[in-house]
């Protein structure tokens, strides 16, 4: 059948008896939170907001997000889960830095011919990170455009929706002047760079272990983006006034801090303070970059920047004794690296 | 700057002064309804949930869509405001049909090579597909995929949020024999079977005005997917009892009023009864396609299927002078063209 909308997660528009399709329907329903009150196979997904009614001034705080040329990486290696969970951490994060906790989520999947296995793979990570993070996979649309998409390449993108309570919306507005940043550590490059690594690093070995990077290129490269919901959930639960949270996505700190600073403040962030991951001094080395394009373009081991009253620091170390203290506010604009 | 998301509607991805980013801003903001709390420019956008506490048991209602190859149509014209209203506009019909009004929308836009004009004219589109159905496009995406997409080729998805009672959830269960079908009007093929008939179509000339088909054949492969809020709407003020509601998309009317009939109850359609418009035949004679598939892949000029009780049905025409009596609900199974 020549129509573009060949298989649906709502379930109807491909035929019966395929593996792969009863394998996605499983993994979608091993989302479904008590919450979900359609089945695959709905027109749209159906979630119980009863919580909602509960919360003083409920704001739904939502975020659409791709992952990028990591599908590119994914393609190279021939190995499609990651880059679901991918999809799915990154959104968490996205909507997390406003205070807002995840309630569900949904993806769009395309490509020039649809490969049922490939699809499975990349809906079994996104299941998979859902089920982490207690969310539901609610909904989706798989696309089949011959012609828009180059051979074996894949998009994917997906939506992510949460709530938060109005007065507790994270905006940066009561960063001050003194506040420490606090850094918690990305798993490599996450979601940003692609381009940029994939041409730097083309000519060079993907497959064969290397001491120094804690696995071969493909697999570093394509480790996957992490959510920090548990640890965000632990400073909310000790109480930690967070004044600020940025994820760390293209544009790097030097770009993601600022947009939650007043003006009239900057962050002065020390290098040294947390691991840069040997991933980026390979990517720099091979590609000649300079410094300040490194932190540009990627998170160069900073994965979310959480900005604390001074006098909470420690404490909110003890909680999570992943993250490092790497710098504080200072008069000024933007991120200076020292 | 080689990174992968070169330009995020939350604003800060770009080098500024471009008009067409300026433009991108003011239409978002034009969609703002007084439930948005946030601007252009934050992580994931904030919408004021509050009067789902004014409901009983409030149920979101979400979507994920695409336009297909009609984004080919597009490109081959160079008119790309329409796709985005398509877009939109499709979103909103597949959340009307479980009851549901929208709220808001996000959109993923993607090419291998960012043209600000053109996602400028797609955004237009759907701002104004927002505006018109009182919505707020809250945020979004934007991504460049060099060697994912083939030169000058574009990809659209969006991700639409709605509600409802619980209690006025339309699932078709209150359909029985001897209900009626009405039929809205489709403005031409929506957004569905754009492979085919961009195949059979191909050799033909695009562009001269035809009078039989109202248009050239590219305006008329490019006719905006219709909206049906408005008149869904005019029904529930009337209290019409819509037991169903489908919306014809891909798999036609065959798949998709199948889709919310209970088991034992099936279709019967009596050809003649509305309008198909000529793109239809044209098509058919072209390609040398059989009924049977015409039907399968296009709406054939019925874009919404409204099952009403019978003794309602002279009432609903009247408030809907568009539609039409198309048919009846039968014991059997699937739909019966006769």
């Amino acid at each position: 059948m020549s129509d573009d909308s060949q298989y649906k997660e709502a379930g109807v528009n491909i035929d019966a008896g395929n593996d792969a399709v009863q394998k996605i329907k499983a993994a979608l329903r091993s989302t479904f939170t008590p919450d979900v009150l359609s089945d695959v196979g709905s027109f749209g997904g159906m979630f119980d907001a009863t919580r909602l009614k509960g919360m003083q001034a409920p704001v739904l705080v939502a975020s659409t997000d791709g992952v990028g040329t990591k599908t590119k990486v994914a393609a190279k290696l021939n190995r499609w889960d990651t880059v679901g969970a991918d999809l799915v951490n990154h959104c968490i994060n996205d909507i997390l830095v406003q205070g807002a906790r995840p309630l569900f989520f949904l993806d769009y999947v395309a490509s020039a011919k649809l490969q049922p296995e490939i699809i499975a793979a990349v809906v079994g990570g996104m299941t998979a990170a859902c089920r982490a993070a207690g969310i539901a996979l609610l909904g989706g649309e798989t696309a089949e455009m011959p012609g828009v998409y180059e051979p074996g390449e894949i998009d994917i993108a997906g939506t992510i929706i949460g709530a938060v309570e109005r007065g507790k919306v994270i905006t940066g507005k009561h960063i001050t002047l003194g506040d420490v940043l606090l850094a918690l550590p990305s798993s490599g490059l996450h979601t940003n760079g692609y381009s940029l690594a994939r041409k730097v690093l083309a000519e060079m070995d993907w497959s064969t272990p290397n001491e120094t990077l804690g696995g071969s290129i493909g697999e570093v490269l394509l480790a996957t983006h992490r959510s920090y919901l548990t640890e965000i959930e632990k400073l909310w639960t000790a109480e930690i006034a967070m004044h600020g949270l940025a994820h760390i996505t293209g544009g790097g700190v030097v770009e993601n801090l600022p947009r939650i600073l007043k003006t009239g403040l900057g962050a002065q962030i020390k290098r040294g303070t947390w691991v840069e991951p040997p991933i980026f001094d390979l990517i720099q080395k091979s590609g000649n970059v300079r410094d300040a394009e490194m932190f540009r373009v990627f998170n160069m081991g900073i994965g979310m920047v959480i900005v604390v009253p001074a006098e909470q620091a420690d404490k909110a170390l003890e909680i999570c004794p992943e993250a490092k203290r790497v710098g504080e506010i200072i008069a000024g604009a933007g991120v200076e690296l020292v």
